[in-house]
């Protein structure tokens, strides 16, 4: 992985567009900002236009989507493509509810996505794949995650980042799975939002759509291993999203682009 | 008090529909993902029927009600309702705004909530007893709170949780005092409104909606006086909702149901 | 400075009404609680006059502003005048889009605003002077700050709060600098909607304006400062927004008026 890339990213200080969730905005704004890049959120179709002509990436998360906010949702999408602006969608809970599932299929058939961030419940949701989700959680399934990120890398022809125990990162003919395991990550609530913009932040620095998701999953990954082993080391087990949660806005800023290159693991699929 | 539901509460994993206020939601679901339960919010009519279906509780938080999402609220309790589904209702701040007070009214009116949960100004405010409040706070009043909790109960046929001080939690016929007090409770921004998730979470587990009432308050109460004591021990005095916050949450991750059981004490009222 | 203003403010207790954006309410009213005032949000324009009847002070920030909100952000301006109620600006990224600037404006011409709070890129667009911002931070010019901050206090005839590496607060007439740097703050997203508040909160306590400015800068600058001493002094270097936010809030709950006292330095301009 070029792990140089979190150095361009420090340097550029994207402007990362991010359509939020009103659950979780702080953390993602922090986490982004954290890592390098300037996060702005906005609820005004009125100035998308604006905010996308500056911005290095639009993020759009489907977790409090409703009425009000499609038009908006729409302006972004849109200035992004006509601005070539890098697009990611995280769509949350897509496979809990008709209407996600609509407005998110809606926004995939009218606007070009370089990537989707998603749980397994959530990419299997949109792949057309057999899986039993419940609200935001992951739910369980028989099928393969390496399969369910491909099937839906071919089927919205963008790249596919799966986060879980495992993150597979795909497109339709390439496929990393990177290990870098917190059981803790999953404790924190919005910790999948901020890893999609954190892939917008990426995608702002490189052309390569595909090294982008890659170094946005690792970043988090091993930041939120650091932060896990520095609790552990400081006497303090590490139990919940608690604790957790500052001390992983912490190591997202510490980390080297060395430290992350020595710690990256992936696996053989 | 069945303190074995904490481990009920682990083992379901309920999922926690909440219609939340939009200052506090990260710290709800955070608190429901570390105590064990599924946190899902929602800002779209249109879902509430999917979401309400597979639900454990739906949890209806007024702190920042608008017009705009009165529709949504009454597609989820009536969802609730319908579908056997406990429903709880936090009337934050009900006795400062005339527009509060009638959306609350309207409600109780229309839907059958199992749980009322609010400070000694808003059960006050609701029951009709005469009390002083401002914003978000307390207030100050000459009625007992043991009083006013019953009153509440017997006038909307359902249990009452008053949390403050003391946490008081009464049927129309019975009442308990709760006496774990942790004076930085109050401290925490959204720890009401946490405490009326935790018991939706609860009502998920069990028909006995006392118990559950009971159970949410003991939760949260006695996780917090951990928290507090945790800071304490490692030479931090705690002072604020700072610090306090994420201890707190790490202590809802933390505790055994043998903890919370040696823990609780009830007080004589 | 009146340092005793801060014992006030924890006497008073004064109620602050804040039109939040959505991404950071959750910070500025724990912010508020622990420096001692009472934080209300509202998302309804038919509860607007109730609110601010008994409010010490009503602060608004344009983060999120949308043209569902204009008519509560109206109603909010228009109940503080009618009450003579302090009123507090707080413009986040107003020079980075049209609709933004136009909102600014429309306000400033049709409501009294006591405070206007923001970034040196913020006041520079108010202003009228030449600045290059992008998103939420400051960006880059020529001009010199106070010079900025006095062009804002002259144009819209209120006190200027412009915040950055130096705070500098601005009448037509008087200007301080503020010396209480903290590299840290700029990391917590949120800050300066936090500091826009504590203006409130001390405007609800004097009727001296330029004062009450002061003093909410002098409160989170030196809290800020004293967040970061405590942790380089456990060992924990303060390297973001993550571990610092907690502490910095813990700081604000603790800090005496003899205290702030003795740390404030302010500037020759």
């Amino acid at each position: 992985m070029e792990t140089a890339l979190l150095q361009d990213l420090r340097t550029k200080q994207p402007l990362v567009v991010t359509y939020a969730n009103f659950v979780t905005p702080n953390f993602v704004a922090n986490g982004l900002n954290a890592a390098g890049a300037s996060p702005i959120m906005t609820q005004a179709a009125e100035e998308a236009e604006d905010l996308v002509r500056v911005a290095g990436a639009v993020v759009i998360n489907l977790g409090t989507i409703n009425r009000q906010h499609e038009s908006l949702v729409t302006a972004l999408c849109q200035a992004a493509n006509a601005n070539h602006v890098p697009l990611v969608l995280d769509p949350v809970a897509v496979g809990a509810t008709d209407y996600r599932f609509e407005i998110a299929s809606q926004l995939l058939a009218t606007s070009k996505f370089q990537v989707i961030r998603g749980n397994v419940g959530e990419i299997a949701a949109l792949a057309g794949v057999q899986w039993q989700s419940k609200g935001i959680d992951a739910g369980l399934g028989t099928a393969k995650p390496a399969e369910i990120a491909q099937a839906c890398a071919k089927k919205y022809h963008c790249v596919t980042a799966l986060s879980g125990k495992f993150d597979y990162i795909a497109t339709d003919k390439q496929i990393v799975r990177l290990d870098n395991e917190t059981p803790l990550l999953p404790m924190v609530v919005g910790s999948g939002d901020l890893l999609s913009s954190l892939i917008g932040a990426y995608l702002a620095c490189t052309l390569d759509t595909f090294e982008a998701a890659q170094m946005g999953c690792a970043t988090l990954a091993c930041a939120g291993q650091r932060a896990a082993n520095g609790q552990a080391a400081n006497g303090n087990p590490p139990y919940s999203g608690g604790t957790f949660a500052p001390a992983l806005l912490d190591e997202l800023a510490l980390m080297t682009p060395e430290q992350l290159k020595a710690q990256i693991r992936t696996g053989v699929i």
